[in-house]
């Protein structure tokens, strides 16, 4: 019982002196090694500062008593600045531009050819904002997001419009600073699905409007629903957890090399190559927030987990996109988790586990009610299919704010006619309404389309595997999940960055994006729900 | 149910990038304000890198997936790296002796000066040892803890004596670069009892070898003990958890500032000044782990919690030296936790909690089971009273070692003899004996006597608030720890390193450090359990 295991502490550290030469070696190539291997091991430093600050983060919201907050932010912003440093270090962008001219990129599919085209690429991008308006940015998002917190609270759009006047004026400046050829927003959706471009996700989103919207109307007009009260029984929090864990196992996510915490919102978050942590909370009173969260988690967390260790901290080693990111979510959420053939897998065990709520009610009732479809005002709560309308909604309109089409002072107006175009309601106030999302008030414009990108990367994806595997249907309902977890790990979770999202979902399904998958998808479960058309 | 929830991390970033600078600017005095401002913001800065650490240690060794041990040990090198930096950076070197003779020194006692006397006692120290010889320590280090957990498995002290014999030679080449006057292992003892001279603890430590031996004896040849037995019954872990929560809270560990987690190797760590992070593991069969345990850590944490939280990072926000954080752990769990008084307010609720162990079972019989002493040969499983006849067999044996005195070789042999001289007992194997401890095997060679210096300090310490506050025993039954706590935070813990362990004793107590008060203690305890004189 010593004050602190002095030399348990010491001997990790010391032994990693070794360890950390012996890995950084193993990522040298043959030519250039001695160049290449230098930038490796800087971007890889970096990284690992970063998986450092990622701990910050996870405890902070999981673990720390809420009086550290203060020190918490410093610890960070003290990460934060070594980060930004070694990101824009000059040195490092001269030998990222000595290699792109090097032999080495003579094979531009060839591994070191695609992290040095990455790492450069995001070396350029940090580097053409000045330090000004990177700072300016800053302030503005904490207090913007000040002030979006008593806007709220007070329910005062006008209170909070300076400042959201502000953020666009500076996102249009860091979009100028960027460059761009067609259209702003590009820069800033960049930012969160590399190299996608605002005309090509503009289109595919609109065609999605057009087909969910009417379908969004076929259901309301069918007078029928799920009964939803079933999932607003007593559900223990001891229980639901024995069950999401027993879940997010049987799906692939490996808990030898992660773990599953609770947190107020929740999260995933990598830690390290063979740590990846999942949160959620639990609802007593409602089955599918803790549940289905854990899957949604779990499926960000089976990416995590499929990256590739050898390339970890590098381009090959992580995630294509936010969207990409969001589709192996999404897919294991919804596609998985929300099926019918899941359920005659997993509804005994969850009869089991809440004989209370579910004895008597039957496989169809519990089906229909975790799918039931109703337009509703907050993005956070809405179900599969009216999800995408709401970031149809934000997509449209911070475009419009950024390029000029629509002011901020006519923001409320233009919101809640949309919700009632494409949702047939009217929030009853900007509380509910235009207030109700964090993002803006923190400089986050070019975020919300990656939610959306992520179903639709999600439903293609899945139909392909389907093609591929045959009767998956058949292999949820016997609780085999690993052929899906396989599929996903070679054509997605190896790749890392080698392809763009778009990219990703040409080479895998052989199709340019569309929206057509997830309609059909959507159809295909909600037909026969909501008695429509197919 | 974000990737990550993007913004609220983003948020703290930025705010805390305000806080920063606040805090930093609140330190400042008035003269030589520039200079004394650089030097205070590069060592807080120095010290929320190893607050980071903390954390990462904490982590590693209560929440981290095992699979990750290598990823944490890169990160917790990186950062060892960073912090090392800091530490020997010329510049702060040139400025630490700029203010040294600046008009700041004029008056040693205040504020200022102490800070700048202790960071430039660190810094020289620090810079004193060449890079080489720091390197060949860590790696012999990182060998030598191998070696010696083989060594201990196989009970084969031959195949570990190479590597020991390379430590002692290196610990002798340190002593040489940092230089003494007196005696080598001064330097040694330096680093965690800064400035005690090893010629006062050996004569300390001496006389109250003198007087434990004899003691030690009687309550041998008293053939009486205390019925270990209770203890051992069926304690269910839950039950104890609570007991242990709110025993350390009512002696006023602060969960609103703090955490208690399981770990294998229970320890106390500060990831900052508002988050004491404590630790334990329970044993079912076995009462005292965790719970004198957990009284134990949260002593060193509401030491923690009582530093300066204005000072933090810097010498007037850190504790005095292992023996006094020691001194706090060792005073709530012997002085208070292992007194009577203590049982009468909590032997009751202990009985509730434990029903099916405690029920039958009197105070006093309880009583002297938890204060039951016996010769063994583990040290960490060792009472109140010989467990310090263990750290002076220690002590004797690393100063004999390193000035010359004993070989490496004859080190079994002597390890023995004194276990005989002083504690009647004879390891029947080394892995029994010399090589229970990782101590040496890690190179940290001067450690082991602050445990008993806690020891010593704890007694005299609380002999002193004893007659200050006027029947501490009274208050304690009554489940009054407040004063006793009130005293402690004003006479130890705000004063930082403003006075150094030996001082702080003459400064507190009034009188130099003596064994007189620990043996008074023990006496005034063990008499009437044994029926010895007191």
């Amino acid at each position: 019982m010593d004050r602190l295991m002095y030399n348990a502490g010491e001997m990790q550290r010391r032994r990693a002196a070794c360890t950390t030469i012996i890995r950084l070696r193993s990522v040298m190539p043959d030519d250039n090694a001695p160049l290449y291997d230098e930038v490796c091991r800087h971007a890889q430093r970096t990284a690992l500062l970063g998986s450092i600050s990622e701990l910050l983060e996870w405890d902070e919201r999981t673990k720390m008593p809420p009086a550290n907050a203060e020190h918490r932010a410093e610890q960070i912003t003290l990460l934060a600045g070594m980060i930004h440093q070694r990101e824009t270090d000059p040195r490092y962008g001269e030998q990222l531009a000595e290699l792109a001219q090097g032999p080495l990129a003579a094979d531009p599919q060839a591994d070191v050819a695609v992290n040095v085209q990455h790492l450069r690429r995001e070396y350029d991008r940090k580097i053409k904002l000045p330090r000004s308006l990177v700072e300016e940015l800053a302030r503005t998002a904490v207090l913007g997001q000040q002030s979006w917190q008593q806007a709220r609270h007070d329910d005062d759009f006008a209170s909070f419009r300076p400042l959201l006047e502000k953020t666009i004026e500076l996102k249009r400046q860091q979009a100028e600073a960027l460059g761009y050829t067609e259209s702003p927003y590009d820069t800033l959706l960049d930012e969160f699905e590399p190299q996608e471009r605002t005309a090509t996700v503009a289109g595919v989103l609109a065609s999605l409007r057009d087909q969910l919207v009417p379908l969004v109307g076929e259901i309301r007009q069918s007078g029928r629903s799920g009964d939803v009260s079933i999932l607003q029984r007593n559900f223990p929090a001891a229980a639901q957890e024995a069950l999401a864990r027993e879940a997010a196992a049987a799906i692939g996510f490996d808990f030898d090399r992660g773990r599953l915490d609770v947190t107020t919102h929740p999260f995933c978050c990598g830690v390290g190559p063979n740590d990846c942590r999942i949160t959620t909370r639990y609802d007593e009173r409602f089955f599918n927030m803790a549940f289905f969260g854990v899957l949604h988690e779990a499926g960000h967390g089976i990416y995590d987990q499929g990256l590739s260790a050898e390339q970890w901290g590098l381009p090959l080693g992580q995630a294509a996109s936010y969207g990409v990111h969001e589709s192996q979510s999404r897919m294991w959420e919804n596609q998985v988790a929300r099926s019918r053939a899941f359920w005659e897998h997993f509804y005994g065990r969850a009869q089991e586990k809440f004989p209370a709520a579910l004895t008597g009610v039957s496989l169809d009732d519990f089906y229909a009610a975790i799918n039931d479809v109703r337009p509703s005002l907050i993005r956070v709560e809405a179900d599969e299919a009216t999800y995408n309308l709401h970031i149809l909604i934000r997509f449209e309109l911070e475009q419009a704010m950024l390029c000029g089409d629509l002011t901020v002072a006519d923001l409320p107006g233009a919101w809640n006619e949309k919700y009632r175009n494409y949702l047939d309601v009217t929030p009853p106030t900007d509380r509910e309404g235009c207030l109700q999302d964090v993002h803006w008030s923190s400089g986050a414009i070019g975020y919300f389309p990656t939610y959306t990108l992520g179903n639709l990367y999600a439903a293609q994806f899945f139909a392909r595997a389907d093609a591929d595997l045959g009767g998956l249907d058949e292999q949820f309902a016997r609780g085999e999940f690993q052929p899906l977890r396989d599929w996903l790990r070679e054509k997605i979770h190896r790749q890392g960055q080698r392809f763009s999202g778009a990219e990703l979902v040409q080479h895998v399904t052989g199709r340019p994006l569309s929206g057509e998958p997830l309609i059909e998808h959507l159809r295909a479960k909600l037909g026969p729900l909501y008695g429509i058309s197919h």
